[in-house]
């Protein structure tokens, strides 16, 4: 059912195949892109949740990540000690950045099923299609006592997390360990540090290998139980005395982690995709390869906030001296987001399936 | 998507037309065996759970429905006072008798249910198909707290139940209301009230009305989300104030009731099925609507029982002074069971469908 290659039929490239000096440019822009974020950042002040706080660190995650990413798929093109030293100090940096966020919208992502689990018509079920940001936390005025209390714990303990994560955050921003990151993406900016050989070498082997990595462990991924409607798989174990997180979710998550490392393989050298100008010199095949990527790395992304959700009201039904109907309401919550968890993976499996039906 | 009418295009006769006098020897050979399974009935004893009493426990609310149910497709052509007097009589008997068997399969079915979720291999999840028979509860060893207790306390209140249940029973059949509807059916027996037009006349169009009271009731289904895998319906107001049952369910159990009636009409006029014998003289045809039709009844059976489980999880979470770690079990299994109503409707608007898509 997995394909073996991802590029060959859909590799957008019409002009010159891509060199070194491609890659080159692309750090050099998310290098860029990191420093400008980080100005902004810094001018927006450390605000915790202001809009412009919250756009410029997520901007800084974004390109963190990305270098990150291009470094460990390219990595013999570039300088070994170098690159080597640069990924974990990135990979710390986008890890504490991205927490404050995770913490929030994880209580958003809980709330909003607590009021669909109530039958309040106020918010939309998050099957219906991506649930709306909410501005504010949504009220719980029509919620039964046990969902209400849940929802008072969940809010408690994760907007604690949350204020413990910003403070972190702001703590790394600060540190000396920060500045030596910020220092070594500066370099990058203006030279990126490619072995003497790279600029006239070919990077699409490198690349190549990624979407392997990347079709091996979609291949090891259990998509024909996936592809069937409700299997009841997410569930299972989901009383069993080990905590969360699940072992059945690794894989999924790892998925994630690599079609991530795909796709921005494909920017450095086929160019950011542009959604608002699909036509800008791509493709027909390439853009719709992107567009199911684009689904299949949703849906995983989906996969994830569930699993991380269904995790904490596991987490919070533990509290001790809980009343028994906020038990409740929490088994209730868990159970309805490892189905969560369960969905994604079909959908998944239905976008990745498409793609390799569509490429033959 | 539905269709209007089932029965034209695969109408298993090949033969004469169907008279009042297959009626009345379907309704003489259903009295026969209502009779026949009373007296093994009595004869097995009153002991509760032995295999041959609750087989023929079984097969006595077997032929009381197909009873009632003929006497309410076919009453224009049969004696109305007396028909109009006998089916509530007849429903009281298979409710009353039904009960019993009810508890002890929600509590195996939970049970089930609770080991699948802890993660015991022991045990085979419903999905993977029909769970086989118990012989004995399953043990719960490998339970985690919560769901061993939570287990201990189902198994407590559903034995109770299914003890008084037995009692009512046994009463039942002691009363002289039970006397007076045996004796109703052994005058069927004997002599089919049928009224002076129904021996010559064409039973087949109020089989053809019962058929239009399903396809009506199916096309007021909404199968479209049904059949959206995930559409995470079954659980919305899962934990709503308002008790179970489920407003939600009722259309579907009316469809269930609807389909069985539309099933015993078929058996009526066209000979009971047999599974063993599927070439015995039935068309191919037949033979194909038959397996659908009882894949769609299989499914709203499912669908009947998971939502029947759901509300004793939740009505058992009510309990007073149960600890919060049995509450977040019962929540878990209640939202297990109603994803399996979910699930249930999946499968129902799939053979529906096949059906319709089928039949052009």
């Amino acid at each position: 059912m997995a394909q073996r290659h991802l590029d060959p039929p859909t590799d957008p490239t019409a002009g010159p195949a891509p060199t070194g000096d491609a890659l080159a440019g692309y750090l050099r822009a998310q290098a860029t892109e990191f420093l400008r974020s980080l100005r902004q950042h810094r001018e927006t002040g450390a605000v915790s949740g202001s809009e412009d706080s919250v756009d410029a660190a997520r901007a800084l995650r974004r390109s963190a990540r990305r270098i990150s990413g291009t470094l460990h798929t390219f990595r013999p093109l570039l300088d070994t000690d170098w690159s080597e030293a640069m990924r974990p100090e990135l990979a710390w940096l986008s890890g504490t950045l991205a927490r404050e966020h995770a913490y929030a919208a994880r209580l958003e992502r809980l709330l909003l099923a607590l009021h669909r689990l109530s039958g309040s018509a106020a918010f939309p079920t998050p099957s219906a299609g991506p649930a709306p940001r909410a501005q504010t936390s949504p009220d719980r005025g029509n919620l039964t006592v046990g969902a209400a209390k849940a929802g008072a714990l969940l809010d408690r303990q994760l907007t604690l997390a949350r204020t413990r994560a910003h403070s972190a955050a702001l703590q790394a921003l600060g540190s000396s360990r920060f500045h030596a990151v910020a220092d070594s993406v500066a370099v990058l900016a203006s030279e990126v540090p490619l072995t003497p050989a790279a600029a006239t070498a070919d990077p699409r082997p490198f690349a190549a290998a990624a979407d392997e990595r990347l079709c091996d462990a979609v291949s090891a991924l259990p998509l024909v139980t996936a592809g069937h409607p409700y299997n009841a798989e997410a569930l299972i174990h989901g009383l069993s005395p080990d905590t969360a997180p699940h072992p059945q979710d690794a894989p999924w998550h790892q998925v994630r982690l690599l079609l991530r490392l795909h796709r921005y393989a494909r920017e450095a050298l086929y160019g950011e995709e542009d959604t608002a100008l699909p036509e800008r010199g791509r493709e027909l095949g390439g853009a719709r390869v992107d567009v199911r990527l684009r689904s299949a790395g949703q849906a995983l992304n989906r996969h994830r906030d569930a699993a991380e959700a269904a995790a904490a009201a596991s987490s919070a039904a533990r509290t001790p001296r809980i009343a028994p109907a906020t038990a409740y309401a929490l088994g209730v919550l868990h159970a309805d987001q490892r189905h969560e968890v369960e969905a994604a993976r079909f959908a998944f499996q239905q976008s990745w399936q498409k793609e390799a039906v569509g490429t033959p």
